[in-house]
Parts: C-alpha cells; sequence; structure tokens
C-alpha cells in the first residue's frame, strides 16, 4: 500500500465567464458523445502527468455539503489485480446463468470489462461515514454522498476523453469480496472498478448497441406536472 | 400533466476525435471550476430553446446496460410548485433542529434551494423497475440504475453552465412526500429535485465554503493497493 497526494492546480479567483462561446459548446457536445464505456485498451501506459490532470477533474465536483467523500485506490499490485479480476469473472458467470436461448449468448460474446489490459486501474468508493460537510444535505437522502462520487467519476471521465483516453466501468462485481481483497476501510462503500488506458478504438455510438443487446429511446420524454 | 418528446440532435456518425485541443481542455476545466450549486436565482424564464438544447446532454450519459432509466418531470403547476416549497421548508426546519450552537446560527442563515425563484423546475427520477438493458450490469448493483442518472444529471448541469445557466441541487426532502404530492409512477425513485435559471452571481469556489460552513480539502489522497 501508499498513497499520494494530488493538490488543486490551476486558478482560483480567476473572472467567471457567462455563456461559453459556440464554438466550445459544439466541441463539448463533441465530446460528450464520443464520451464512451471502453472495454478494449491498449496496454502501453498512460502518462502519468495526464492522469494526474484528469484527476484533479474530481475535485471539482459538486458534493453534498461540500462533503468530498470521494475515496480512491489504485490497483496496482499482481495480487489485487488477480483479485479483481477473479472476482469480476465470477460474478459475469453468475450474471451469464440468469439469461438463456439467444440473450444468453449475445450476453457471453460481450466484453465487459477491459481489466486484462487497462494499465491504470482504480476502486472508487464513498466514505458513507465521513464528518467532512457535517451531514448538511445528506439527512433525508444519504445516498447523496454516493451521488456526489459519481458526479466526480463522470467529470473525471469527460476529463480522460478530453484526453483521448478511455474509461471502462466495471459493475459486475461482489462488492463485499472485493472490499475484503482490498483491505477497504470500514464505511467505505464501493461505486464503481474503473479501467482507464488508450482505447483500441473510438466511436460516438455504445458498444451495447452496436452489438445489438439494446438501443436507445428515440427521444427524451418530459411529463409535466 | 402533460409530456413532450425530445428527440436526439446533431450528428451522429461523425469522425472521432482522438484528444481534443489544448484551448478545448483548458476551457473544459474552466467551465468544471465554474459549475456551481446555484441557490439564488433571477426570477426572469429561460429560452426553452437553450432550455432544450441542454436537456439533450441527458441523452448523451453513460447508462448501465443502456437502461436509460432517468425519467423527469417538469414543476409547472401553482400546486405542484407549493407542496415541492412546503417539503423542503418542512424538511430544512427539522434539519435545523438537528444543529445546536454556533453551527445551527450558521446553517439558519445558509440558502439551501432557490424554489421560490427558480424559473424551471425538475423532479428527476430513476425508473429502478425498467426493462431497457435487460439487467446487464445491475444484478450485483442494482444501484447503477441511479448512478446513471446522476451521470447524466452532472453532463446536463455542464451544459446549462456553458450557456450562462445556473442548476441548484436540492436533497433536503422527503422523497415519499414528493411522490405523493408528484403522483409518481411507482418503481421511480427520486433522485433529486432541480432548480434552473439564471444565477444572480457567478462564482469559481462553493458558496458553502464562502459562508463558512465547510472548506475543501487541500488534496486527493490516492491509495495503491
Amino acid at each position: 500500500m501508499g498513497s499520494r497526494d494530488l493538490p488543486l492546480t490551476g486558478p482560483e479567483g480567476e473572472a467567471c465567464t457567462g455563456a461559453f462561446p459556440d464554438a466550445f459548446r459544439a466541441q463539448l457536445n463533441q465530446l460528450m458523445r464520443q464520451r464512451r464505456d471502453v472495454r478494449r485498451f491498449r496496454r502501453d501506459p498512460v502518462d502519468e502527468a495526464v492522469l494526474a490532470r484528469c484527476l484533479t477533474a474530481i475535485r471539482l465536483a459538486p458534493s453534498v455539503g461540500l462533503s468530498e467523500p470521494w475515496r480512491l485506490l489504485r490497483i496496482t499490485s499482481d495480487a489485487a489485480r488477480a483479485a479483481a479480476l477473479k472476482n469480476f469473472e465470477k460474478a459475469n458467470a453468475e450474471a451469464l446463468a440468469g439469461y438463456s436461448g439467444a440473450q444468453a449468448s449475445l450476453y457471453a460474446g460481450l466484453k465487459l470489462s477491459g481489466m486484462r489490459d487497462a494499465p491504470v486501474q482504480l476502486a472508487i468508493y464513498c466514505d458513507d461515514e465521513t464528518a467532512q460537510g457535517h451531514g448538511l444535505g445528506a439527512a433525508t437522502m444519504p445516498e447523496m454522498r454516493r451521488y456526489s462520487v459519481v458526479s466526480a467519476v463522470t467529470l473525471f471521465w469527460l476529463a480522460l476523453r478530453a484526453e483521448g483516453l478511455g474509461l471502462g466501468w466495471v459493475s459486475v462485481l461482489d462488492p463485499a469480496q472485493l472490499n475484503r481483497d482490498l483491505q477497504v476501510p470500514a464505511g467505505w462503500h464501493l461505486v464503481g472498478y474503473f479501467c482507464i488506458g488508450h482505447p483500441e478504438e473510438l466511436s460516438d455510438s455504445p458498444e451495447l448497441e452496436r452489438k445489438g443487446w439494446e438501443n436507445r429511446q428515440d427521444s427524451l420524454k418530459i411529463e409535466t406536472r
């Protein structure tokens, strides 16, 4: 085990922009379209300075009561990587057993994790018991702390994609087993296991759609009250 | 009640960009720094075309198994707005009662919702029972559907801020009471209540920090395993 600290870099106190320029907004839309869940990675390493830059996006996320409940473990040892991979493979086999017929065949052909190849792997947790924020906003909805971590992951994901890197979110895992294997502190709740690296391919459509698992809806429906 | 549909606009199948340009990444960082939780809104209306553009960001979010579990209610009637405001005020009074001394005074002085002024208000839900996605990725971690909705809200928030608009996330609410008041379909789980409009002021630091409630940590700590 070990740890390292990333300071908040960049200016603060700069003048705030109202609306951002049209050209920026068009590129932001393009970034969101091209942000995909990546499961196919090249094995070459990620530049540590680029990774550090992307990680600072986490600190820019909204957090309930300013609780900043995100906790990160970087999975580097062979033992920890093997435990996480074994965990995924067992959970994935169990998930496959829940499907039948054509759907089972389709599921079996999906690649749902890049854990064998991705050079950077992070397990990201929520500290449900943090005193930071003094409980503000979390009394009625305690799940807000975990939601703060999800927002942080989303910003990190965009920052990575903007650097040409990919992220894959693995949720086919037994969190309790992973916590035991990684000796996770009490009170930490797994939000996700993340594979990061150079993607083998880029796309602006979801792999699950391209492989025939599911299609996106044609529109967003909004009811009024 | 009523509903309206927003189609997915913009190109698909365009060539994908690897790394985005330095200038774009600098502006993206600036956008993330200036994305704040807004509680002070002007009352003038939001341009509906701009709002519709921002809402399309929701459809670009990652969703577990491509389940797209986000469900949106736009709160427009006087009765629904009054019910939501009353709900917040009751929950906020109860939260205040949980603090004492200087912390109670500080809490009492915070403005935690813009519900009296924000021209656009949305209650955003997760459909925990959607069949879309066929359960992929959610067997081991069913909370993944709600996390997908949080990612969608985060993209929407960035899109709004890029247009010069603000969003405030209200979590000081009794979700069960709100569900009854809004006649929410069975199986929908409240992710958050959102105020949207033109912010009275812009900032690149959190209001909770400026008001002395809590400070951000100096750095992001990453442990290794």
